[in-house]
């Protein structure tokens, strides 16, 4: 047998500022050293319970089903349809971006009629197409809208969609994936039935989960399939007999993540203790700030006005600037992350997180300055200084 | 918006003796506290090559798709049907436990016919059958049996099985999850197509991942597929574009559970630095000390002689002993978790693990000691101190 010489985990810290992961929350870390108890151990059965509650926290609902996917956001997104769609049911999907275009594609493997509804990768879903599109196939069985949408940078706003889909009787499905914790995400208000995100963003744990929220129509709609989900793995039916009833009544299903489950659980409560409100008023501040000092800087945003995430800034590529050296000077000479565009995006956009832990002054800064020095070293103009004074202003407004 | 008061996370410190999670490496532990980065960094991709590396030889396969599923064990076994069954295929699957039912009815949700080769629950499945339902069926595409049955302690011989489904020219999947890292798994050797195991036994990292190697042959099923893949988010065809690439031509798929990989890498360095003969031998020689232990303190041993898991001991709780009174205060007064039986053995035997970091010589007298007490404690007549003596008489044989 070979040995292998693989050395010492040691990963560079980096400063991630990109689509995510963001940082993980020093709290967080901490949590993973806790020891490892078995799933069926009362602590930690007791602990399913705490993370359920501060999910519902997170999510605005009082849905009881709401618990973590024991995979990526991905997971998550599969889970929230293989479960209500079957072969032959139709669903409208909003596609504007690099997770619309996936989620067209996974309701696709569920053997449903996908009818799409486009808008350019930059702009929101407009609610009159989906009402249209709805009005042609009353019979839609749900509608699926990404609310922030990670490849774009776009805040697709949820109300008159969620109403529309109500009056028709549609189940509501949102991927959340990039805003849980740092956006509101008001799951009873719209009425969305099934509602889905990711650890590792605005939560600043490490990827590896699925929160998800599922209403008791949703639930009423897996009750009512004709045959079985198709995946064991994430059919509902059986996690919310594991997860959805308190602790005396839970049937074994597999065995949680435990070490990521206490990741959670820490960095929901780091969420809590911040309080909501001020959490996403320090996203909506640090946002506003990178987004005046790059366009000071005299860049372009490519998210539509009015429509942008702050957690996530998509700015153009300036002409003359190469995506790749600049990205890789970034990585190299300053330890920062950012994101390249997605699809049709590639080397058109970069994409700036500020998510979670950090979303924060400091990095709103460092980046516009180390993104300064790194274009106008590789000779692209931009007017220096202005960027860092621009967000300077936004932040010290408050 | 409610705040909740949920208080510092602070579980107790349990030896985990039952059937996994195992207790975790105090080296895995630690590098979950390494920085996570972007799982798109040069650093991150580099990482996921050795963490391919050192699976291949864990699993004794040259196969290029190695690596591990983001999920637990159960997502790995859903891979492993998903991507080479399609509606009407024919499939074997060997049922002599909770396990072999689990696989039977994911394979059903693939839409695959089901026959089912049975064995008493503590008894292996036998070649000639399998034989008999590949010569009724001789189209049959896969065969399927799990390797270690954890709610059983079987350890079933892979040889005459492999070699019967090779000459039919079927796939064979094997369930690796209570096996890989503490019984030898020789998937080239066998001949298996795919195999497939957990972390948080043998292993002794958290749980959340599913390594798994996947042979040309099953790709090629892969490929020949009529339609997609079901499930979006376990598709290999994607999978191995992300995973089975060198650094230069990975393809994103979906963001990497990060500190899983940190912790899973270093379970295997652990593992490799033993040396993967040495730590077989050490989990044969406690899971011979412990099975002598319980014998001689005048328990029976559940799984047919021959054919015992070292990894797993099931023990048939004794006349006059309550199941859960024992294990409460094994679990309260020692701080020790074991595994009660599942499905029909609920109620009937005891699961006693040996995994990984826990499979130690101080873990097999404290739980022979621990149950000694508890069961005499409770009335139930044992040979004191004859338990500890057989076991050590094992040990000091070496």
């Amino acid at each position: 047998m070979t040995e292998l010489a693989v050395g010492e985990l040691n990963p560079p810290a980096r400063t991630l500022l990109g689509p995510g992961p963001s940082n993980v929350h020093p709290r967080v870390y901490r949590a993973m050293m806790a020891p490892v108890v078995g799933h069926l151990d009362p602590f930690f059965v007791a602990t399913m319970d705490e993370v359920v509650d501060l999910l519902r926290l997170v999510f605005q609902t009082a849905n009881r089903v709401t618990l973590p996917i024991s995979g990526t956001g991905s997971a998550g997104m599969e889970a929230s349809l293989v479960n209500i769609l079957e072969p032959g049911d139709k669903v409208v999907v909003g596609v504007n971006g690099f997770f619309g275009e996936r989620l067209a594609d996974a309701a696709g493997r569920c053997g449903a009629e996908v009818f799409p509804v486009t808008a350019a990768w930059g702009q929101p879903i407009a609610p009159e197409q989906v009402e249209a599109v709805l009005r042609q196939h009353p019979e839609t069985k749900a509608v699926v809208v990404v609310h922030a949408e990670t490849s774009t940078g776009v805040l697709q706003p949820m109300e008159d969609i969620a109403r529309l889909t109500k009056e028709r009787g549609a189940l509501l499905v949102v991927d959340a994936v990039t805003s849980l914790g740092g956006i509101p995400v008001a799951t009873d208000a719209w009425g969305a039935d099934v509602v889905y995100s990711c650890t590792q963003k605005c939560l600043a744990v490490p990827p590896g989960l699925s929160p998800m929220t599922v209403s008791e129509a949703a639930l009423q709609a897996l009750r009512e399939r004709r045959g079985k989900v198709p995946s064991w793995y994430l059919d509902l039916s059986m996690l919310e007999r594991y997860w959805g009833n308190k602790q005396t009544a839970r049937t074994y299903h597999h065995t949680a993540p435990i070490t990521m489950i206490y990741a959670l659980r820490e960095g929901l409560r780091v969420a809590v203790e911040e309080g909501l409100e001020a959490r996403y008023r320090r996203h909506a501040r640090n946002g506003r700030a990178l987004q005046a000092g790059v366009q000071a800087m005299g860049l372009e945003l490519h998210a539509q006005e009015g429509h942008r995430l702050p957690v996530l800034t998509t700015v153009r590529i300036p002409e003359g600037a190469d995506d790749l050296k600049v990205r890789r000077a970034l990585l190299n000479d300053d330890n920062i992350e950012i994101g390249g565009g997605l699809g049709p995006l590639a080397g058109r956009i970069w994409r700036l997180g500020l998510m979670g832990y950090a979303s924060s002054e400091e990095n709103v800064l460092l980046l516009l300055a180390a993104l300064e020095r790194v274009l106008a070293g590789l000779g692209v103009r931009v007017y220096r200084g202005q960027g860092v004074a621009a967000a300077l202003e936004v932040l010290n407004a408050g």
